[in-house]
């Protein structure tokens, strides 16, 4: 109830909304209405209240408080098991103990600060109070463990749409797990997979996305950017947030159905343009060669000098300036 | 020291070792040897004490009393993160917990008791008091992701080895993931991975090893079976343990050194021989035909009615009756 409240004033943000108009849309009466009004001031929001005129979001907000959250959510996901801070260590080592505990087919731990965030191999993840959407979101794809590379992909995929239907913005993708804007980072994803040895059983995916940024530590700032630091503008992180969920869901469940070959296409209209000289470490090596994009499996193609192509799974890949 | 003197106690089992002897080998008083077999005696431990004689091990025990375990698995793997319970509820729920807070190499969660073993696909598993081995392993082979299904027969593959050295039993495999004596279960395998979306970064692999039961419940009289009633002798657990790890470790480092190919020998050597007609049935459907046994990358083949080879990452296997 309370976070129909809070939909209708943020959906209605200029007007006032009338205690009896509130009260007749919601199916309670008006007391019931203030007294709801009462908890979400307590809890911070700024709403006016005008005699005769009724209540009003006096500021533009996307703050992360639970209530907001967690409706965002809910619209998307009614049943997914939920755990929102205010502050956490890691959205990712928390979304592990939930699915210790928890057997829904969704699940979602969303953090508006990361005190520790993690990203690939072990690296941190810069993850400001308030500025953007850190979030591990636990999913049970049913797929053959061949097919675990392809995740990360997928999620890339929602992720790009969600951004360009919200906010006009075309992120690209850099294989395999970082999106770009104007060739800085924007947003971060870490998959993690737990898996039968035939059959994968559930992953969590942990996103990152720099929402309304305006700085970044030193040591991040020719490599980092937000949404806002390139375009200017605020972005509403609750509607960002629904738009995110709702991408994955069906992104998903169109690649469960379909398989990668419908998703490759999608991938490669975000991606980064291909046929650019690039060098890739893995665990073992470093690669050196053209981009050839990625094939039916969603592996990495590396055209070598000798004409030969290297099929990479995994790697950190950046463009080697030209030389002339 | 305690885990010493046990150790040698159990090693002359029908033979008094001095006070003194004991103090020479251990390098400290003959008080503290005093002290120590009174730790023992109040831990359950049946020690005869003889003036002018010493102390010998009264019965044979192979008790599963927390040093006596530990020292066996510290034996082998002196710095593995131990846990041992006397009754549990499944070693492979808490190996997980152990696998999130802890980061060393190798795990070991062991139970003398499960009161809920789980199995594969959900399933439960018999678990009864001091007659078994129920353990979980924690192990991080560095292997992509598609070697998975890999991970199960190199398991296996050990545990025969380890069988066979102590006892001088032969199981046989039936793939995946049970060991079959005279026919019926002994030993059932459960593998669970961690994984990035290319490598694996972890596996918790359950075992339980049916030893000395003498009964099984009567839903389980024709399809189960221990070491101990198919032989009529007793086993001692506390060894077997020991040889099961090391089992694992040798094998686990073969396997990442040399890859599957040298494995496959080993596992057919102890595999139900192929050629018999059987029926498999997996998430999706159920398949007839001759087993082929399984090619190089441990998929398992079945040849049909009509000549075609059929390639099963996973499934429940049984032999069909001939029908002549």
């Amino acid at each position: 109830m309370r976070t129909s409240i809070l939909q209708l004033l943020r959906e209605n943000q200029n007007e006032f909304l009338s205690g009896e108009w509130l009260s007749s849309q919601l199916g309670c009466s008006r007391t019931a209405v203030w007294k709801h009004i009462q908890t979400l001031l307590d809890r911070g929001y700024e709403i006016e209240a005008v005699r005769n005129k009724g209540y009003r979001l006096k500021v533009f907000s996307d703050a992360f408080i639970e209530d907001a959250v967690i409706g965002q959510i809910r619209a998307v996901w009614p049943d997914a098991a939920v755990e929102f801070y205010s502050s956490a260590s890691s959205t990712q080592t928390l979304a592990h103990r939930l699915l210790e505990t928890n057997t829904a087919e969704r699940g979602i731990v969303i953090a508006d600060e990361q005190t520790n965030g993690k990203g690939r191999l072990g690296r941190s993840f810069s993850s400001q109070k308030g500025e953007g959407i850190w979030v591990s979101i636990v999913m049970r794809p049913n797929i053959p463990v061949h097919q675990m590379p392809q995740l990360t992909l997928v999620t890339a995929t929602a992720v790009c749409k969600a951004v360009r239907e919200q906010t006009g913005i075309e992120l690209t993708i850099k294989w395999p797990n970082d999106l770009l804007l104007n060739g800085k980072k924007c947003c971060g994803i870490l998959t993690e997979v737990q898996s039968d040895p035939d059959q994968v059983k559930s992953m969590i995916v942990g996103i990152g996305l720099n929402v309304n940024n305006n700085d970044f530590p030193e040591w991040l700032f020719d490599k980092a950017t937000s949404l806002s630091m390139e375009t200017g503008e605020r972005f509403d992180r609750l509607q960002l947030l629904a738009a995110l969920i709702y991408s994955m869901e069906t992104m998903f469940s169109l690649y469960e159905e379909k398989g990668f070959s419908v998703i490759k296409p999608i991938w490669e209209a975000s991606a980064e343009s291909p046929g650019a000289n690039i060098r890739a470490r893995t665990r073992e090596r470093v690669y050196e060669g053209i981009n050839r994009g990625i094939d039916d499996d969603g592996v990495l193609l590396i055209e070598k000098e000798n004409g030969e192509i290297e099929r990479l799974l995994s790697a950190d890949i950046e463009k080697i300036p030209d030389k002339s």
